[in-house]
């Protein structure tokens, strides 16, 4: 029986014959990535509709668009999917339901549909979606769910407008003002200076009317902080600017020029006291200020976003090694043995070494990203129930996750994009707009260098407790138990890789008491508390991202340990072990220096990751079919990718 | 005396505060950087008349431009510029001379004069100046020098057209094919498949209306390989394609995008017997193929282009740096100290971390540069009177520096890039379009992979002789001497860092003596060499890189020892201890494992590195002033560059 469920007539013959080695049933495989044999289904669907309905097609590649015809023609076609939604049925919720555009733009199919269609340069509606009516769902009081309707219903198009030109990652520091005048009972929104502007919200340079703008809120010349208001920008009727606003567009960015970004200024413009968003926080109209009943509302869409992008760029590493793969495997260049011909240049161990195990990140990533999500979901039901204990927790694994996978995110599709040489450069593979879009979240949702020291404030916080005998978080049981005193990793018996994950949780343990000790050593020389942070930021976002490696192949190894189709669970258990000896490699360094590993061991695994490389060869091309991704979805021309 | 020679009224507070802190003359480093002072002040001749002629300037940021917009403003620009190019008087050739516009493209003035006019994204005339033109001058017999007075007073417009769609690396394999047809004496030039039409050749798309192609020559049935034609290939008049000619543009890439890269395919297409580059190698009239006097004429090209790549990407490196740099200067995000105010984001140790030992590597690959220019010159005087030998040698150390510096450009690129926030993921920063150009440079000009492995096997060919106990070359004089025992690297009396010099010297010996030991052991376990060297090919790609960093650390340590000026040589200095303890930190892994290093050793290195960190911070933004670059050059908006 042939097992890659995607080998079909007039595949290339150079294709054929890898999906003809598969030892597992791919569709089996993409029922696990997609959660289920329904949603592949349903998702398979909609790749046959979308290829049915031309009007959802783009009229050429989006390459070749200049900037405006690229945003038009993605405005036509987002507009066009959500108003011929029912038609299509392709949304399973329920399609009448009022938060209808918030499921469309949140559930797996919905994306799914995004992906055929919109593909992953953005479009103008982007923010509405997944910022502007998110924020007036969590934050608009009963008697401002007026806004609500009217965005979900779009009568109104919104951002959210938060980054000034000046501020992004010091958010206390934002200077816009918004200045309670109670004898007129409204707020004045201004823009002090020219840092002041608003900079990057998406979607606000050209699409959106109205905006929920954060400002610091002032009342008789008293700052509150930052807090969040809906701001009418422009004329419902002739789109043009109101009166004492200042709008625009910022112009083309490395990726995702299909989001107008823009910028922002207020000159004394003036919004009703009741546009303040007052769900939580209130001014009364006499200018009240009416504090929230618990401070710590903050994390959760924040922690939601990140757990999410945990996701979103597995699959844009997916996609890459989908393309080069795929092209590697028809791509023939040079002899091995002299007079038998050209070989396919996935034979070659190089080219192996760069492609398989960037190939076993992304399954580590996409399993990874289903255990957060499934760990948010858990941490929401305790919120609901007054438990807000595990939101802390989370927020520091999504912050280290989320800093971590970005950036070897980024570094996969680069190595991908390299590897099918020059064809990679050109945007017809269209992976260098893969890597343009992917590496955004480096600097997005929390520039990366804070991320990590975000999570080195929990592990410093856990070493301290630890070295003082108090319990610590399951997330870093490792301190307080170190391990085994000698790896087992060159053992035979060893065949299920637990001296692997215990060699990462010693590698974790050793970098984050290291540092640990080297800031208090800084502090005992007479540093601050916060100059020997700044002396030590290097070392504590280096133990940030060990422990996060560590997370991932632990969650990789549980993952793979709890899979029930036997093929799929034996070659996930090829590409885990592969996982466990390049990543381990990587990051000797720790465990060397600690004198844990031995050069025998680091040769064992060396010549492990040699056998693996040559072993998961004849699958290679069938693990990233199995990511079922469609030909409209990889947007790399057809000869680069199934060559049918 | 105020040492920083950018300092100037109007200077933005803070960078003004940055560059009255230098220690040294910026002008005696720019000096040491662009050859002397004589060439420095003509630079900034340069950059004035070019400030003065708004003829060479572009209307707009190309990146508002459409492709097609940007290619015609490069087109009117570089026409301008060689026309005008005695009223500038801005070349200190002679301008009479035949060879005219080969100086143009090849003098560092005139780099500086493009670097002005044009940027790093090309122009229609690219490949006419730098591959066309050398071609011919060194291939025309004396009766084919027509070609090149043409081409030299742009009667004509060339490119060179070898790459084909399905052929890049594997040279042999190339399809094209000009078959001899003595009857008429014709070659007959024929695309035979898709795969033989060739692909990526730069100004091809629309520009040139000549090109020297690379066929492979047929006489009587019989193969000669790949030979170089010069190919008309549209109506000088009306620039339509001739018939039997197939042209067009490839389309946008990743960067680039003012270079036309072209397809090409022929239908039996006739030139006359005269139009094959016959100085080396002949056709007679009758059919008879005369060779060449002696078979290996090839490397010099491509060891100069290779020589001349380091000092294009450290050019690249240093441009982001300085934008990066002078950024992390004037942005203030985040206190430090508790309401003392923001800091300059160079404060952090984090941003340091990321954008000094990268300074370090700019500074390292420009001496590199200098180095291997010089070498290369001293061979080509020993080539011109018949020794051949050093060219080899220098093909080797070019291949393995080639795929070094541009994969460390690219990664010090991003890391600049991603250091301005999202102010980096703007085009406003010009940052990601020097990442798009820069990174090419690892596919162009032999591929990565392969360029490691050719350097690989002089490596194991030297390997062996050290065995055999046979001479070995300088290069790799660390196999014959395998280094102290013990390293001084924490010794209180090494202040000359002599051994950090030996640790790489002895990293080097180490990887290069392990990869060849497991090729013996693969060999002797049954395989081929050829498959033996393919099983072991990531090893030896990492000894190519470790023997190639440990070159780069030498010649950085020997440039840095030989600078007169005190004060930059101080300077200097700390910059070169910043690299050798970065690098050795970041290659330990291989010091550890055969436990050459200890770990005391390591963290002597550590806070090494970090007092360097601090130590060279206040020299920062004078460092890169003095890399003299203005800001036309640099084509970020002027809040990210000199904010005057």
């Amino acid at each position: 029986m042939l097992l890659n469920k995607l080998l079909h007539d007039g595949d290339h013959e150079d294709l054929a014959e890898e999906r003809r080695q598969a030892t597992f049933n791919t569709d089996e495989m993409a029922a696990l990535i997609w959660g289920g044999k329904d949603i592949l289904h349903r998702r398979r669907e909609i790749t046959k509709k979308v290829e049915e309905h031309q009007e959802l097609h783009d009229p050429c590649s989006q390459a070749f668009m200049t900037r405006e015809e690229a945003i038009l023609d993605a405005a036509r076609k987002v507009t066009k999917m959500v108003s011929e939604l029912d038609e299509l049925e392709v949304n399973p919720m329920d399609a009448n339901e009022m938060f209808h555009l918030i499921k469309l733009f949140k559930s797996r199919l919905i994306n799914s549909f995004f992906s055929e269609v919109i593909g992953i340069s953005g479009h103008p509606l982007a923010l509405h979606g997944i910022m502007f009516i998110p924020t007036l769902q969590a934050q608009c009081s009963d008697e401002q769910m007026h806004w609500l309707e009217k965005a979900v219903s779009r009568q109104i198009i919104g951002t959210y407008a938060q980054t000034e030109l000046g501020h992004g990652t010091n958010l206390k520091k934002l200077e816009t003002t918004a200045t309670y005048d109670a004898k007129t009972q409204e707020f004045v929104l201004h823009s002090p200076t020219r840092t002041s502007m608003k900079w990057w919200p998406g979607n606000l340079g050209k699409s959106s009317n109205h905006a929920v703008v954060v400002a610091c809120l002032i009342i008789d010349g008293k700052n509150y902080g930052p807090h969040n208001f809906v701001v009418p920008l422009r004329d419902a009727n002739s789109h043009m600017p109101l009166k004492g606003i200042t709008i625009g567009d910022i112009g083309p960015k490395m990726a995702y020029n299909c989001v107008d970004n823009g910028f922002l200024g207020f000159d004394h413009f003036r919004i009703p006291r009741m546009n303040m968003l007052m769900k939580h926080v209130k001014v009364s109209p006499e200018g009240k200020y009416i504090r929230p009943p618990h401070a710590k509302i903050g994390y959760s869409a924040m922690v939601h976003v990140r757990a999410h992008m945990i996701s979103t760029q597995a699959m844009f590493l997916a996609q890459a090694l989908t393309t080069a793969i795929r092209y590697s495997a028809v791509r023939r260049q040079g002899e091995i043995a002299p007079g038998k011909g050209e070989v396919k240049i996935l034979e070659y161990q190089t080219q192996q070494h760069r492609l398989l195990p960037q190939l076993a990140r992304a399954y580590a990533f996409i399993f990874t990203g289903i255990a957060v999500r499934k760990h948010y979901q858990a941490v929401q039901k305790d919120v609901a129930v007054g438990n807000v204990e595990g939101m802390a927790e989370l927020h520091y694994i999504t912050s280290g996750l989320k800093a971590v996978v970005t950036h070897e995110t980024g570094q996969g599709i680069e190595q991908a994009r390299m590897s099918c040489g020059g064809h990679g450069y050109s945007k017809a593979s269209n992976m260098s707009e893969l890597y343009g879009v992917a590496i955004g979240g480096c600097t997005y949702e929390g520039e990366n260098m804070v991320m990590l020291q975000q999570l080195a404030r929990y592990l410093m916080k856990s070493a301290e407790a630890a070295v003082n005998g108090k319990p610590v978080g399951q997330l870093v049981d490792y301190l307080a138990a170190p391990g085994e005193k000698y790896s087992t990793i060159d053992r035979e018996q060893d065949k299920g890789y637990t001296g692997h994950i215990i060699a990462f949780r010693r590698a974790a343990g050793i970098q984050v008491m290291r540092a640990y000790e080297r800031l208090r050593s800084l502090r005992s020389q007479g540093l601050s508390e916060e100059e020997a942070w700044n002396a030590n930021a290097v070392e504590l976002t280096k133990a940030a991202r060990v422990h996060t490696r560590q997370y991932i192949a632990r969650t990789f190894y549980d993952y793979v340990n709890s899979v029930v189709d036997v093929p799929c669970q034996e070659v996930l258990r090829d590409l885990l072990h592969l996982h466990l000896n390049y990543e381990l490699l990587d990051m000797s360094y720790y465990l060397l220096e600690d004198g844990y590993l031995t050069g025998h061991q680091i040769n064992h695994m060396k010549e492990e990751l040699y056998r693996l490389l040559s072993k998961l060869r004849p699958n290679a091309v069938s693990l990233v079919d199995a990511w079922d991704f469609s030909d409209r979805e990889l947007r790399s021309v057809r000869e680069f990718s199934r060559f049918s």
